[in-house]
């Protein structure tokens, strides 16, 4: 199966881009002597999870109870659940875990905390941390966080936080300094905690620029992120990775033509309505246009508007697009995240145009 | 089953809210003598579908062709296809006509008419007629015109048109324009094609906006329209209904408190990115937070900031927000369409919180 013959819009994965991008980020924790929990909420996919995994612990990240589940039934055990868990939400970890999960929870409340503890068989858990992106969690010198340590009792095993702050960061220097405030950040909650006689083996930081331009690591035990697998306009904006180095587009035929634009049949639903790169040095709209093998060969042909089902392409005077209605070519994302989750599945090649696998994604809740 | 047992996020729909504004929309038309032929985009579901034909000849309108291909397999066999068709997806429409279902095509190019009217059994086809959206279509005064008329041969059915300007109108006045400007491209198009002898036996029009507040459709055959059924905050300020005719919303957990605001476990993906209200009188960020009972218990606490799977809703002072992590809430979304199109159910409810009835929706491509 070729890329031309396939209905649109769907999804392409480029694996020798992903597989670029694994390495990248792996070789780089390496060097810091940090293994990867990698968060699958941006892939969603059994196969994806196996490449990301190759040299590491063996544990995930994942953002909703649905993919927890999903990857447990695919023979991965160690599975941390990274948003904030409800009493409710207890009950359905409680259940996967019976049947041979271990989901760890996060929280940052008190009652929530004696809610774990209180469970017949507590899961793992940890307490989240405010790192600076003022989400979730409470900040290092919060009274409460010894308070939560004692309430969860052995359920304690660690902490975490996600430095999402990071998205507001521009370049290299800039996301080394919250790297390193992050770092900060954890070490002075670990130690609050280890003073107060609690066991902390787990302490989990990341996001993926901060994973990427870390300097130092020391006291954090395991680093998470998710979007560095696939890359994305927004990423590569905030130096992330390299502008070659997206790994998802979306594929999609053009179905009218205009004065300077053409209308394609990937429009809000396909592409998303993240608007990311709108603070960014480049607005790219809801995408960029690359070619039918995924090249910049467009310069910056933009998708200006995004309707249900329908995008509008502003074309590049200096790069005509002369393609019929019928005609095919491959939008970059925004956002990745978001883009990827209205698809059921990928197209994978090879680089090529040759499709060589179809990978599914656990979507919704 | 009641609401508060309901894992989160997930979509709830209020069957009176959404039954109320199905009969507000064909008692308008009926005033107007003009049936409707129900968008399905917003809605999905083959229950939405059955009700929203009720008193109508029983065509529908669809974005996609999995849509085609559902309501086909549940008995509707009149569907228009209302985006744009390729020749590539000329063979899938071939293949659901052969197994029974009538889709209609749409066209504004004169290569795909060819490949419509080369068709060994060629799909009914309508001419799209931009009347000032500017997106898709051909202006009613185009040269085209009769020559893909003519190219079409009998596969000439009528024309279409979508007055999506009127997203950009504000209140009645305004859309009583439009709807009057829609009109008049649809009848001068008929015209000139009638002129040239062709038989146009479909004039088909519509949106949300213009269908509700049209004062005359003479010369319109069929109106289409989908987001009136459910509602949302953008078309309630733009006046298609009320503040109180929003039929769905999405119900989800507290997972976090800080002062003034809680996190929910809903966020970009479970409300998606739509910030359509941006450009409104009031900018509800990522969508209004409601009680339990979908009703405006807490003021004007809008999601200000939408992660992938956490929404930030900043409290109005004046309603405080006294839920516990766990506690449950509903959102009512900027853009039903966008915001639904993230969830495979209905948790249908008949305005108090029991779950009566569980609808499936046809998602993707």
């Amino acid at each position: 199966m070729n890329l031309i013959e396939l209905p649109t819009p769907c999804l392409v994965l480029d694996r020798t881009i992903l597989a670029r991008n694994l390495l990248v980020m792996a070789n780089t924790l390496k060097r810091l002597n940090v293994p990867l929990r990698p968060h699958m909420k941006t892939a969603k996919s059994i196969d994806v999870a196996r490449m990301a995994l190759e040299g590491q612990p063996g544990g995930i990240t994942v953002s909703t109870l649905a993919e927890a589940e999903y990857f447990a039934g695919h023979g991965i055990h160690d599975i941390l659940y990274a948003v904030g868990i409800t009493p409710q939400k207890l009950e359905q970890v409680a259940k996967l875990n019976a049947a041979g999960a271990d989901i760890i929870v996060i929280t940052d409340d008190l009652d929530t905390a004696d809610a774990i503890a209180a469970q017949p068989n507590p899961p793992r858990a940890l307490i989240e941390i405010d790192s600076g992106e003022e989400r979730g969690g409470l900040t290092p010198d919060d009274d409460r966080l010894t308070d939560i340590a004692r309430r969860l009792g052995r359920s304690l095993t660690g902490i975490m936080t996600h430095a999402g702050h990071s998205y507001a960061g521009r370049g290299v220097a800039q996301m080394e300094r919250i790297a390193e405030q992050e770092r900060n950040a954890m070490n002075q909650a670990a130690g609050r905690l280890r003073q107060h006689g609690h066991r902390i083996e787990i302490v989990s930081a990341g996001s993926s620029p901060t994973a990427r331009h870390a300097e130092n690591l020391s006291g954090i035990t395991e680093m998470r992120a998710g979007v560095y697998m696939f890359g994305d306009l927004f990423q590569s904006e905030i130096e992330t990775h390299g502008a070659d180095d997206i790994a998802v587009t979306v594929l999609t035929s053009v179905i009218g033509r205009r004065n300077g634009r053409i209308l394609v049949d990937a429009g809000g639903l396909a592409l998303s309505k993240d608007r990311s790169t709108q603070d960014a040095p480049v607005d790219f709209g809801f995408g960029l246009a690359l070619d039918l093998g995924g090249r910049r060969g467009y310069g910056n042909a933009i998708v200006r508007k995004a309707y249900q089902e329908h995008g509008v392409i502003e074309i590049d005077p200096a790069y005509p697009i002369d393609l019929p209605v019928g005609g095919k070519l491959r939008i970059a994302p925004n956002h990745v995240c978001m883009t990827a989750a209205a698809h059921d599945r990928y197209f994978v090649t090879e680089g090529g145009l040759e499709v060589t696998a179809i990978w599914h994604r656990i979507n919704g809740w």
